[in-house]
């Protein structure tokens, strides 16, 4: 009865698979070698970029911090949602890459960020005082951090804001592929065909031991990314590794079974606690994570049961409880808790 | 015949199978499982230091950057070889990390520091001048950039000469295991025991996908160190798999067997350099890495026949090579290279 | 009817006379000087605080900033008022200086920081949780961005606030003699008395060409403060030229004079603004600073007449007008203002 | 008998009567008063370069900072002589104005560069290496701190070999005034027409309190240098005083004046230097400052009469003196310190 995180699933068995594979004689290091080659040429077939400039990393926070830091510069500021992963988890990675850029938070409805408001933070950060952070970026959270979508024309929508206001758009896809499997549209539509100008492809909380892409749809910016990333110490030398992981990533849709397997069973679990009197939904749940409030008693319950995942306690006692799922959980798991809720 | 570098072999099958073994369930993200907790252990216990403080990272530039940015203020320099590859090699990442700070080179004689050297780069940077950078850290690099050791009294001297002027000292060890099988000491005779304060432990050259340990022996570094990798974006949210290579790279002293074999190798492939006329040895090689003199007949020759080694042309013609051995290149390559040299 | 901003005024006579005065022969550089110890001297005996750590700036930015990057490591955050200088007008000069620290604005009322608001800032940021950039520093502004004062209870409450959370306490004095004479306290007693840790002492806005002091209670900081200072740049060479300005404004309380003069002189112009049926003053001025909503129909009348202050447009028509006095400000100036009103 | 350094001096009596003149009556701030206006159009007009941007700062090392960071980027190097200041003694402004780029020393022959050096230090940092520090830009002193001076020439020539690896030139004039003087040539002579980017104009050592301006001849970095003194906290309020000293030191050439004066002073000097057996200038003085060899007796029999200068003791007992004459240092002085070798 694991819901804590995404991230804490084992990796898909083909991707140790193919890590098996690619664990032969030598290969040229710091992404020279033949797989990291077919990995970037994959993802912009994936995206139907031929030209993009695409970089792996590690970590999600690699890769967010390395395109805020490419879209803004130190006096700049990049505008994301007030609940953004790099706005509140990042330990001030953004600024770190960045050399100092402030991000400032815009208020959100349900998570997401709308014209309106981008809008209103915009007034905000006059262009051209030179005592002001200048707008640089906007950053969009995709699927959000509560669990909620942009459809594909909310994102037209602020990236039209964005593009007017001279600001390139960022998207951290960090559920990247739980957000496409639940829109229904390819990577193409929900990136570069709305006006997103560079994106992080998330890997890791859907299948893999731990890569994301830096996507640039401006082939210019290739050079400068790789040597962001190499400064950021984040150029591996066996980078065979990654490229391996992520190349079993687009075969064959995995990813995109992989999350839609994920929302499938976030879906089941929603229903589930939909059911239960003693929990409300606090935001419609579109991916593969659910926002609730419990009362206190059914909490201790499910703690007491072994249940795991995120909780916040407010003063009054109720409780803030957030429930992911991965590709990797079994329904059994699931169908386990939920019969808990009926005891409870 | 692929000798151009030791990150560019695979990794060691029980590493690939430790990372099998791990791939089961879920666990703690962020290094809260039990095998980071583990590795943890096994690092402490591989240096007789229960107490320092251990974070894994995915790169040896990571892990330099980390502990030269922890040991020197951005007002600071730290002291390294002038060959070194924090200087040389890594664009930039320790004044990145270390917000600013200056690397500041000391001449070497084969790759090494001296007392001497050392004191006489100290005299350009007085301390207590506000108007130049501090004398904050030296960092050694064990073994040498040219393949040459610090024997365990050279490093005593040094590690004295920096303490008298008030520096913590880091070891470079991407070539730590290589240096501890030559020397035939222990890790904690190579550090702390000699006056280190700090350490990059390396694994990727020697047997890992990619895998780091820096190693504090001062425990109250241990949250600074974990916050400042966060920042970094070098936390990874599925630790375990860096923690199983580390655990499969300590046990039975699988890291020791396969240093002492990229050592055999290098020995071998040495003593055939050696009896050709055509070629002179410019350093002696005590570890892994072999540095020589060729005549351009000869490294044209070896070029053609397919052999992959780094070469530096002189205005003059000359060559400089650079050979380099992993545990895992067969003696027949070796073989096949050295006959190569009989008919060139 | 200049009423822009308190830096636009000359520097009083007697700062110009004792920079002439300064200027005979040669004098040690970079703060070696006799008038450089002795303002150091005069501002710990006007701060009853014979130990601190005294350093001279040429800019309130570059005050605050060097406090601020003392108080926050790159990883931490320091909470402001939403509308603090420091987050809004500074260009990302905090973030720069303490290497990417991220502020993190806090709800005011009349432009204060309560303890209730800063708990709830606090919980946002958890401390110990690594992905948090973590509580560093609280700043406040006195007198505020809105004309508005801390009492002395206030300042202490919200220290002791600050202080349990583990968090030191710096004071954005752009306009510290302002309210140090509205309050009628001593600076001992509006800052270290009352939990102060670090002072952003200004004297541009009250009477200097420009010169700001950054005081440490705690004399530890000396040479760090002193390192950051000249690593930013600003050690000047000629600091006898910040020295003797400094004496002078101390000398015989000349910084409360003109201090007294300019609040004399906004309340002056308050008492005529409030006299006026289509303004409404929008806070209780309580220094040289007055904020006010005007109909659009005066605010073109006094622009036509030119009258010279900051306003911001609403969407509706509305202006918001800020108008600040200093001691320059003749009194026929403010009167030839209120005139207009009449006329209005 | 003060021969310190050219810092230490009074103001002109000129430049502090425009500073009176200027301290009248209320000035738009922050650079946007008539007296700013003016002070860039006479500095665009005395180098002939009617479209360059220009931007006042109060120190050598903000300037020097601030144009080597708007030529490097993060990942980059900028190449500068091995004694020169921005290397030796600006406590890591570069650095950190430039976000941690790297500065790479450059041999030098009577404190110059050469070409062929130049072109020796770029082999060592391959362009188009991701590894490796990317070249970025040059820096030139002129004059040299060792008081020699780069010839028309020999700027063209390095200049040009700069340009051929795609690198900009900068020019650190702290002492351009006595460089333009001694080389009887004018300013544009001395930069642009001979390849130079960007210059630190030097105004403090020759008759200010502390003004330096920052000059790039591509007008396409105003707003973009703006924006970098201001997060650097180098915009000042009142910048009219910034703005009447650069007024008064352009005004009727007093610049040249003062800096002819320096020069004519430090040629007496050492025409009493070279007289005497028991000193040896160590390079020829071409502008105003001079270094000599000592012997040990004469250094004593100097200090203890009471004359200042810099000096360091090598191990041998022999003294490196610098001596640094100024235009108001008065011909008395100097006489009667060569008064005092004749008794030596």
């Amino acid at each position: 009865m694991f819901f804590a995180s995404d991230n804490a699933g084992p990796a898909h068995p083909k991707v140790m698979e193919a890590l098996l594979a690619a664990n032969e004689g030598h290969a040229r290091p710091y992404g020279n070698d033949d797989l990291s080659e077919q990995a970037a040429r994959a993802i912009r077939a994936l995206f139907e970029a031929p030209e993009a400039s695409v970089h792996l990393v590690a970590t999600g926070t690699a890769a967010n911090a390395l395109c805020l830091a490419a879209l803004t510069p130190p006096w700049g500021t990049a505008f994301c949602a007030d609940l953004a992963h790099v706005e509140e988890d990042e330990c001030n990675a953004p600024e770190f890459f960045s050399g100092g850029a402030k991000l400032s938070p815009v208020d959100t409805t349900d998570a997401r960020i709308t014209p309106e408001a981008l809008e209103a933070a915009l007034r905000r950060r006059p262009r051209g005082d030179v005592h002001v952070p200048q707008p640089a970026a906007l950053t969009l959270t995709q699927a959000t951090e509560r669990g909620t979508l942009y459809t594909l024309g909310q994102i037209e929508a602020l990236a039209a804001t964005a593009r007017a206001h001279g600001l390139p758009v960022h998207m951290d896809g960090a559920r990247f592929a739980n957000a496409c499997a639940a829109l229904g549209c390819t990577p193409a539509e929900m990136t570069w065909k709305a006006g997103i100008d560079a994106v992080s492809f998330g890997g890791t909380k859907n299948g893999l031991l731990g890569v994301e892409a830096v996507v640039f749809f401006d082939p210019a910016r290739e050079w400068e990314i790789a040597l962001r990333r190499k400064r950021a110490a984040h150029l591996f030398s066996k980078h065979r590794y990654l490229a391996a992981q992520m190349l079993a990533y687009l075969h064959e849709d995995l990813w995109l079974h992989t999350a839609r397997a994920a929302n499938a069973k976030a879906a089941r679990l929603a229903d589930g606690l939909r059911a239960c009197p003693e929990i409300a939904l606090t935001h419609r749940p579109e991916v593969n994570m659910i926002f609730a409030r419990l009362t206190p008693a059914l909490h201790a319950h499910l703690q007491e049961a072994g249940a795991v995942y995120s909780a916040i306690e407010a003063a009054d006692g109720t409780v803030t409880a957030r429930f992911v799922t991965d590709w990797s959980l079994p329904d059994t798991e699931i169908d386990r808790f939920l019969a808990l809720l009926q005891q409870g």
